[in-house]
């Protein structure tokens, strides 16, 4: 006589179907590619955003080809198993954080550059390449990728398409989508699509590439990029003014980009940013100044634009201007911004960065309600600012083992995007929306837009297995 | 006693809903802006694209408010009511086409230029402002709206948007989904939705803004458009080279973009256009040039770039290289390639134009193929090309009235688009799909690709009352 059997409980129901997708996945993949060590799965249970949950994933695959990653999601259709797209982890909104259970799909492998062309303009790469690999191998064809994120050292392709990555040059350049020609994507059953093109222009069909561009591994995995490339242009040369307030800077920002300048960077650091700057590396930045403002060019005749920019800086109130005579000069110039995060992390411990963005015309205000709510909170708030596109970064510092001051950090964040919004501006300039501004990407774009965006994933996602819980 | 009546026939039952149709849509709309006489509407039935079926219209509305489009909208999903989005139909794939018994939405009254900002960069308009008179506004303000399709003098944004127009200019500014930053759009039952943002950058959710883009009507009404602008660049100079065969100047387009050059147009005409242009203006080209090549730049030193230039194409074997030396020399060099269309018309009475886009790379063999094409079907087909982005429109001149020669003339049409998809192009750089391309959409994109694009209609407009019968 047959025994029936007690039903097993909840973990053992979880533990068969882990060892089922386990086993699925290894059968069709080759050796190595599947992790299933809970210390090593851990190990990429998240991106390098602060008070985002993550889950413990299930399994890590490591797929090499296209094929690889079409037995991935096959597989994960035909189990209901939720995946998550990973490429360096360096995003700061959770949106490559694990969920539990999921298989965490790591496009790290897929790193080659399949093509340069120079007469085209364009590079043909799997999502795994690094962008500081990328951008190096098509400088030596005399051609530039301008997208520039702050971690351009560590970031993959792939992980700049899913969040439509920024920069220091977007001023200039714009931004990663604007360089997203053309993708190959596997959606979420296991079949490959191709969006896009590889010519200069097309506009046959719906644009699913920009779709795809910054949907943060919502609607499918990109396992292919083409994308345009621009001549590589002269080397930048840099201009530092020191201003006695963040008002007069902002004055500045609107009167240098009103007289239809084209730097290649503008960037902007509050008093707090250039303080912590100057404590951290000693750079002999004077302690009098509110705020520093860093303009670049890299045109035929940079020094004349610096010059122009200078005066302007001058009629806008800045107390000194400090033009690079060379490439050596702007180099030093531009240490100081790039240790801006590193010096406001040594401030408290722990940082929250914000990524509110305004029309540059209401960048005075902005950084004026910033110091408004770091008041209110009785906390440090260092601002700095991808300037001449109205972009903040603006970073809470505190201390994570306070919970009172954990809890106003989080208080200040929200104020700070209620108050980017307000002004006209966006809740996130070029982070994305991930797990932490889930709740805020509502507000922004109210609850007809939000409807259609999840009809928009219905479509290519209706099972939801594709990084749930990101977005919306 | 009743009597029963016979049953209608389906005129009298056409007739019925379009009685029900122009009193709601009457009652709901200013004065004047309903239009039923058959030969008024009958006038708004196409676009200008040659050998596109064409129906009657009930009715042609002219709203003047967002509130009068989202009546339209909201009547013709009640009545389930095909709706026909309009501008100044000087589209070129049938893609403004009305269907049969269809309320043609002509938004050209919405055509005031809400704003122009000189610091954010941004303008924003109605849709029915013409493209020359926005670009004229924003020149009075120092700023630069580069999109230029051949209609610019007619042509409206919103047509531009719905088609993604290109223009002269785009092998150095891109296209108009380039300056497109935000929209505001009627949905199918009538509900507003805005997209985007009027900031320099922002990620917040899927970016629904490209996906109208060039999506011809068919997903929304965009009734206000945040338009993103650029400085006024400096006065260009042009410079014309001859060469002895096309494949000459494909060979000194090719060295021109790999030298990193860039620029603000680079034009080519083939010995047929030239030829039709000398005839109709006897402009004093000479008969024996086979390829015309116009390159221009708007640099701070436009010499000294046209000189490299020159260089580059005497090197490729021109036989004549003739730079400007003013804007006056510029402007006549430029009259015989705006000339070009007016010519090829000349030269049979019709012409039907197509628009393949090839990896610039490729141009030389898509020049040859071409002619081949010519000789096969024994017609004449003039190219002319916006040759830097490889975007070629190959010219069918034929006699409309003569069958066999339209027939020839549509084979022809075709397989220069297989050609092109051969040569890894797109069957459309910038004139969209609309009636005339539909069948080679679903070629190019492939039947996942086109699986995916219907599902997204879907969701957009799920009783497919949006411009019925484009692009699939």
């Amino acid at each position: 006589m047959s025994r029936i059997e007690a039903p097993r409980d909840e973990d053992d129901a979880a533990a068969a179907v882990a060892s089922t997708l386990v086993d699925r996945l290894t059968a069709g993949l080759p050796a190595g590619s599947v992790l299933t060590d809970p210390d090593v799965t851990a190990s990429y249970a998240n991106d390098m955003a602060s008070f985002c949950p993550a889950g413990a994933p299930a399994v890590v695959v490591l797929p090499s080809t296209v094929a690889d990653v079409q037995h991935v999601m096959s597989t994960a259709t035909e189990l209901r198993v939720p995946v998550v797209p990973q490429g360096a982890r360096t995003g700061l909104s959770g949106a490559a954080n694990a969920t539990d259970g999921c298989v965490v799909l790591s496009l790290t492998k897929m790193d080659r550059i399949l093509e340069i062309n120079p007469v085209d303009r364009v590079a043909v790469v799997e999502p795994g390449v690094v962008n500081a690999a990328l951008s190096r191998a098509v400088n030596e064809h005399g051609l530039y990728y301008p997208p520039d994120p702050s971690s351009w050292e560590m970031c993959t392709i792939g992980g700049n398409i899913g969040t439509a990555s920024g920069g220091l040059c977007c001023v200039k350049y714009g931004v990663t989508a604007e360089y997203v020609l053309g993708l190959d994507v596997v959606l979420a059953d296991g079949r490959l699509m191709s969006t896009g093109r590889r010519t200069a222009k097309g506009v046959a069909g719906y644009d699913l590439t920009r779709l795809f561009v910054g949907s943060e591994g919502s609607l499918g995995i990109v396992v292919k990029a083409v994308l345009g490339l621009r001549p590589k242009p002269p080397e930048q040369l840099v201009l530092a003014a020191e201003f006695a307030s963040a008002a007069a800077a902002c004055d500045a920002i609107c009167r240098i980009m009103e007289g239809g300048h084209v730097p290649s960077l503008l960037e902007l650091m509050d008093r707090t940013t250039v303080k912590a700057v100057n404590d951290l590396a000693h750079m002999g930045l004077p302690e009098s100044t509110e705020a520093l403002l860093l303009a670049a060019f890299d045109t035929a005749d940079p020094a004349a634009d610096l010059a122009a920019v200078g005066a302007l800086c001058e009629a806008a109130g800045a107390t000194q201007v400090v033009p690079a005579e060379d490439a050596a000069e702007s180099e030093l110039l531009l240490q100081a911004r790039r240790l801006a995060l590193t010096a406001l992390e040594a401030v408290k411990g722990t940082t929250m960065i914000d990524d509110v963005c305004v029309p540059r015309s209401r960048l005075g205000e902005m950084l004026a309600g910033i110091e408004r709510v770091a008041a209110k909170y009785g906390l440090t708030i260092g601002v700095c600012a991808h300037a001449g596109d109205g972009n903040t970064h603006p970073t809470v510092c505190f201390d994570a083992a306070d919970p009172d001051e954990s809890r106003r950090a989080r208080e200040s964040f929200d104020e700070i995007m209620a108050l980017g919004l307000e002004l006209g501006g966006t809740i996130t300039g070029e982070h994305g929306v991930g797990v932490l501004k889930k709740e805020w990407l509502a507000r922004e774009i109210g609850p007809v837009g939000l409807e259609m965006q999840r009809a928009v994933k219905q479509v290519f996602d209706p099972l939801g297995i594709l990084n749930p819980g990101k977005l919306f």
